[in-house]
């Protein structure tokens, strides 16, 4: 490529927009530009980055035997009703009609169109197990775009679904895709990519991961412990959280007079003691029918963590208004699910469990209740682990301060079992000739997330800098003006490099244009170029080039008859140090393969209660 | 690839709703599965297929320096209301609206999006010529899928968008990509596809050509000269009309009863004449301000060429009711634009001019006028082109008979000009400081529908017949079944050659399956596998494996250890001679890419009256 004719303009002003240097530099070095919100042309830079991922991702898919495939964009909405998601997602599912008046959707995921596609084919054992894949266009109508490529409406990922008789078949399958996983992401060049057990939230299964590139501009945060395998989505997170009050007197329970005290806050200034010392409740709509709301008590310093508490209730926890509040018997700003319990369905935080002498509402005005102990005060009470993990909680396994992080999820797998397959009647006879439900599993990458994730962790304030997998282009040749006007050797020198590198394979742009040496090296550094080969007037006469690798910084000469040999050489090297990467990555451990042990027998009896109430409405 | 696991059933029996050859074996060749009506899943066959041709296609627009960018499919209504389109376009353009409300449209082509990349970028004269281009997604809502991926509502199409300062430039860089497509055509096996200066139609611009594969199941009708190179579009195609009623003596107007003979068909069966000798007229929808309809008088066994005829008005004519045409003073069934010139605008076809004393309508009912001689009763007709082209017609060029071929269009280049730029405010500076709206080229391939119009043309009895370098795999190995069940000699050596394929850079296929030799060579022939290698016990005794070759029915045997040496020489011989096609490409003629004269003046003259009586109203 001669950069005369690139189209793409590359500036040093940031884009007024951005807040992430990946958008940013995107933006600058002309890879990308937007068309809408949360839409993006893709310059022919970035267009070739994204198809060196695309060739990574194709290569370890095909080495699991991936049969690449290609699934519409628009779909009829029978699909996306067969598996009940037409009705359970919202605005971010696009609904429209064509032109005869039929319902039709833009995928936003090909589940659906997966197993449809399957269901007629695989209808024998024989016919399993198999894997298929695409680099599919989707469409999610994100109400929040943000971060140039990392979170848009229109995008380009590779989804992977597989289909298998039996469970064991599954884990098998999805430790290898995990592994394949890995490898992606070394060979891409951020071989620092963490594999995080998840919770799967609108996927549905059991068993999920996330493959979470740490960074300070992700917007997913997760606990990891810096001592041992400890890794963990916020969302599911658990942690040991230090006991603050552990007095080991029970004290005789006292109402004290906090006169419009009716936050945390207010009580914890008025009576001049650390928010831990308190005990809050959080009031959730009623969801039996009995009415009453759930009450969720946790220690004051304590956030809840509204995910685990779904997972407990079965459903996602809404917040009560004052109304539903006033009606269980508390009251608003001095509420506890203390002395309410028959009104109220309650759970107490298992913050609140070894804490002594906590003070609480006393669902009187201007009154709070000092001096709770939930051993004595709620013996019965419901406890769980629905508290958010915080700065200073420790690890679970090892007892270590945790650590919490940003990242961005550059790539997910789900053991999905039959939730798709058994609502779409998928079914396929085995060796006994009966009908059976295969099950399922599903894995993404987002090409342009991942493309910007690189660059948010590869870069410095000169610009991007590429693994040498995924530059657009491995090498590029400066060439400097001449000091006569009518010299043409520098640029014929150019040209003999030029042509002798692309003859040997190399992928390399030339700057040919007519611009200032500082334009041209600050273009070069702004684009990434892992190699730049640099044609002067001066070294020239010596016979001799400069060379300079972007990540390092580190120059030397080379002479002009070694140049394609030395490019070569290095651009080998290079690759093989990221394959040797790929070829070192770590399987999942098995433990977090194998489907998860059935959901604790508390959950199961404390939503019976629900359902009891439910029943004697 | 082992065939075992492979998704995608074959079958036998031709799926009930296709007609054409290619949608039928695209089907039973599980290459193909229909989602909704004119949205297809595509199994791993067809997608290896696509991925070939992409990447031929791939490589001649690398080679004439294209720059391989993505454009979003859903855009903003914006874009498109700058180019008119958002109006100009009914059914075929989706609009939705997006969680904001704000409207959107499913993308159909990329000119829009093209201009709006562009126009921020390439600011001055030195940034021209450039060509972007992109293998994307697009969504037309067309009102008549067809024929499996032959016309298909949801496609990926290779689109380029080329960029220029002057009308040279545009003209060179066209040439240049129409030798890129007879190129890419060639090395897919298809070099019989001509190009045909065509319709522009809705993209506007002077000259273009379609590239037309000439099949019985094409829908494009296409007209070429046996003896010249003479070839045309149907709706764009000129003809010398043979004269048949050349009699020398212009008899006098005769009024004759024709009771209830309402149409031509009715009044040449009632008189025992020919159809030639009568003088039919249409009637179209007023288009000036005066409410006068428009009728059209042509030979009665010539159809009028509505494209024709809308190049003419400057807009596409719709019927008249019989409302407007009683009002202008005709009688519906003996109607004729003689007699009541001054109440409607008379055209007449040039197949009128050299007849002689032919039957036309009185404008009264049951009656017919005889002996209309047009130089003589109506000496200032406006006479223009409006005929389709039909059987006997002959060339305007050399005289021969043309003949009336159908044809798939696989491909279309067009010179835009500053249709798209102007309106959409692109500008450069020249060499001169000057702001200059620059001109552009569009250049378009349907990759499936390139796949699809192959098989079309590319089959026998028993399947497809892929060309070498489109086939999804280059040659299968089909290993047949052991005479002794603990036999694994003819596995192991099945494997021994596919392993020696691949690592010999050959996309091979095992036939592995537990399945009958009858069952295997039927897969592989509807598969179009071009080489196949039998592993039978019979042969392997001998150390010998059959080959067979797919499009010739050649077999012959070559012992195991030389199947490899065999595969390749034979492999690069095929890949040869499609790029001996390639190299052998003819350019287009000069004359064909100029731009073309300007419109008729009979046509401005005429469009002038239709203006001035808007005035005169």
């Amino acid at each position: 490529m001669k950069m005369s004719h690139m189209l793409g303009r590359r500036t040093k002003q940031d884009p007024s927009d951005a807040k992430l240097k990946s958008h940013k530099l995107l933006i600058r070095g002309g890879y990308i530009r937007p068309v809408s919100n949360g839409i993006y042309s893709i310059l022919f830079p970035g267009q070739k980055v994204l198809k060196n991922i695309e060739r990574i991702v194709r290569e370890e898919m095909n080495d699991i035997e991936g049969q690449e495939v290609e699934m519409p964009l628009v779909q009829p909405k029978e699909l996306w009703e067969e598996s009940g998601r037409y009705q359970s997602i919202n605005d971010e599912l696009v609904r429209l009609k064509d032109r005869n008046d039929h319902d039709m959707v833009l995928a936003m995921t090909h589940e659906e169109a997966a197993v449809a596609l399957a269901r007629t084919e695989a209808v024998s054992y024989k016919d399993y197990p198999f894997m298929i894949y695409q680099f599919a266009k989707k469409f999610r109508d994100e109400a929040r775009p943000r971060g140039g490529l990392i979170r848009v409406r229109e995008f380009t990922m590779k989804d992977a679904y597989s289909f298998h008789t039996n469970q064991k078949d599954l884990e098998d399958y999805y430790a290898k895709c995990a592994k394949a996983y890995s490898r992606i992401f070394a060979k891409a060049g951020v071989p620092e990519v963490v594999a995080i057990k998840s919770d799967s939230g609108m996927m549905g299964g059991n068993v999920s991961h996330e493959y979470m590139l740490l960074t300070e501009g992700g917007e997913d945060t997760i606990i990891t412990c810096p001592d041992c395998d400890y890794k963990a989505n916020k969302e599911v997170a658990v942690s040991e959280i230090p006991v603050e009050n552990g007095q080991d007197i029970d004290k005789p329970l006292q109402k004290i007079h906090t006169p419009n005290a009716q936050s945390i806050e207010e009580l914890s200034e008025m009576l001049n003691l650390p928010k831990s010392r308190f005990l809050k409740t959080i009031f959730y709509k009623p969801i039996s029918e009995d009415g009453k709301p759930i009450a969720v008590m946790i220690r004051g310093d304590i956030e809840v963590n509204e995910n685990k508490l779904a997972k407990i209730l079965g459903v996602s926890p809404e917040f009560a208004n004052d109304e539903m509040i006033e009606n269980s018997g508390a009251v608003v700003g001095f509420a506890s699910g203390f002395g309410i319990e028959d009104k109220c369905h309650v759970i107490v935080d298992k913050s609140v469990q070894n804490e002594k002498n906590l003070i609480t509402g006393a669902n009187e005005k201007d009154y709070h209740i000092a001096n709770f102990n939930l051993n004595r005060d709620m013996p019965n009470a419901n406890i769980f682990d629905v508290a958010s993990v915080k700065e200073g909680d420790r690890c679970v396994n090892c007892g270590s301060e945790l650590k919490i992080n940003r990242g961005i999820e550059v790539g997910n797998i789900f053991q999905l079992g039959e939730k798709y397959t058994s609502k779409m009647n998928m079914r396929y006879i085995d060796e006994n000739g009966k009908q059976q439900t295969p099950i399922m599993g599903c894995y993404g990458i987002g090409i342009g997330r991942l493309m910007a994730s690189v660059a948010e962790v590869r870069n410095d304030e000169k610009g991007i800098i590429w693994p040498v997998s995924l530059a657009p282009w491995k090498m590029s040749i400066i060439s400097l003006s001449p000091k006569n006007g009518n010299d043409t050797s520098i640029d014929d020198n150019a040209k003999k490099i030029y042509t002798s590198l692309r003859a040997n394979g190399l992928d390399v742009i030339w700057d040919d244009r007519k611009a200032s040496a500082g334009e041209k090296f600050a273009d070069a550094d702004l684009l990434g170029i892992p190699m730049q080969f640099v044609v002067s007037p001066r070294n020239l006469e010596k016979g001799l080039i400069e060379w300079k690798e972007r990540a390092t910084g580190n120059k030397g000469f080379v002479s002009i008859d070694e140049v394609t040999q030395f490019a070569t050489q290095w651009f080998s090297t290079e690759m093989d140090k990221l394959n040797a990467n790929a070829d070192n990555v770590k399987p999942l451990p098995q433990a977090e393969i194998s489907n998860a042990p059935k959901a604790d027998n508390k959950i199961g009896i404390f939503r019976q209660i629900l359902n009891s109430k439910r029943q004697n409405f």
